[in-house]
C-alpha cells in the first residue's frame, strides 16, 4: 500500500561528492554536496546545484570551475564535516589533514587522497529556487590506478558513499547485481 | 597515483530510477534513467536527461509530467529491459508484467508493484548536448508503508540499485556508515 509523503527530495541514494573551487585570493575550499547527477554524455556534463549562500556557490561563478571528488568509505568522517563548516570560517582542507592540487585543465583543486576526480568546466547556471544549478563539461577524469578494473574505476575498490536525504544516513556499496545492457535480455 | 581517464560520463554511483509517463495517446511507458539528480530542496525538484530520440522525451515534452520510480533488486532485470527496448516497439509494461497506475497530481502513470514514486511536474528544459534536462517539481511522494521507519523511506527496505557507468554493471546498497550532519562534528 503507497503512502504519500508530501513534496519532498526524497531520491534513494544520492551519490556523494565532495566540490572543489578556488576562492577570489587563490585559497582552495571543499564542499560536500549530494544535489549532483550526471545530465549529458555528449559533451559529457555533471549537474551540482548549491545554495546561494554557501561558499563554494560564489567560487564557482567567479572561477567558472570546479571538481568533483568522490571520497571512499574511509573518509566519511572527513566527508560529513566538508558539509558542516563553510569556507569562510575555516581552511577545510588542513583541517582534515588532506591536500589541494591544482588541477590540470581547469581553475579548481581537487583532493590529492581521493581516489577519483572530475575536473568540471561551468557551462549552464540555471536558477530553481533555493538552489542554483551548476552544470560543468567534465574535461577529464583521474582516478588512482590502485582502484581500476579493465581501465575503469572498480566500484567495489572505490567503495564511494552513498547518501539518504532527509533520513541522513549513510551507506557503503553492496553486492553485484550483474551487468547492465545484459540482464533485461532475458526477458 | 592518478591516471588521466579522459572526459567521460564517470560518477559512481548513479541511482536507477525508472521514469514514467504516457504518449499522445495515453499509452503508458516506462524507461530506465541512470542520468537523474535531486536539483533543488525549494521547490522540491528532480532533474533527468534523457536522449532526444527516446520515446519517453517527446512524451514528456507532450504531458509535461513524469513520474521517477525507484526499483528494488528483485526488479533488476526488468529495469535492465525498460532501457533497452523502446516504447515505440513495445509495451514495456505488459512485457514485464507490470501495472501502470494513474498519478494523483500528474499526467503521467507510475508502477504500482515499485516502493517509492515521485510525480513530477515538467518546469524546466535545458538543451545541454546529446541529452535534454527535464527538471521537474516533485508534487508527490510515494512509498511503501512496508518500507517506511519513521515516516521516510528505509534504505536496507528499499534495496534500490545503483549502476556503474561505462563499467555498466548494477550493484546493491550495503553497509550503514553513521549518521549525516553528525560524523563530522567530531573533526
Amino acid at each position: 500500500m503507497l503512502k504519500s509523503l508530501g513534496a519532498r527530495t526524497i531520491l534513494y541514494p544520492t551519490p556523494v561528492s565532495v566540490v572543489g573551487t578556488y576562492d577570489k585570493d587563490g585559497k582552495p575550499n571543499v564542499m560536500t554536496a549530494a544535489w549532483v547527477g550526471i545530465c549529458c554524455s555528449r559533451p559529457p556534463c555533471i549537474a551540482v546545484s548549491l545554495r546561494k549562500a554557501t561558499y563554494t556557490h560564489g567560487n564557482i561563478v567567479e572561477r567558472g570551475a570546479f571538481t568533483i571528488n568522490t571520497p571512499s568509505e574511509k573518509y566519511v568522517k572527513e566527508t560529513d564535516y566538508f558539509g558542516l563548516v563553510s569556507g569562510r570560517e575555516a581552511d577545510k582542507f588542513s583541517a582534515a589533514k588532506l591536500t589541494p592540487v591544482r588541477s590540470d585543465h581547469v581553475d579548481a583543486p581537487y583532493v590529492k587522497e581521493f581516489s577519483l576526480v572530475l575536473e568540471c568546466k561551468l557551462r549552464h547556471t540555471i536558477e530553481i529556487g533555493l538552489h542554483t544549478q551548476f552544470i560543468g563539461e567534465i574535461i577529464d577524469v583521474k582516478a588512482d590506478e590502485a582502484i581500476l578494473e579493465n581501465e575503469l574505476p572498480d566500484m567495489k575498490k572505490l567503495k564511494p558513499i552513498l547518501y539518504a536525504p532527509e533520513a541522513r544516513k549513510y551507506y557503503g556499496v553492496g553486492s553485484y547485481l550483474g551487468e547492465a545492457h545484459s540482464l533485461g535480455k532475458k526477458m
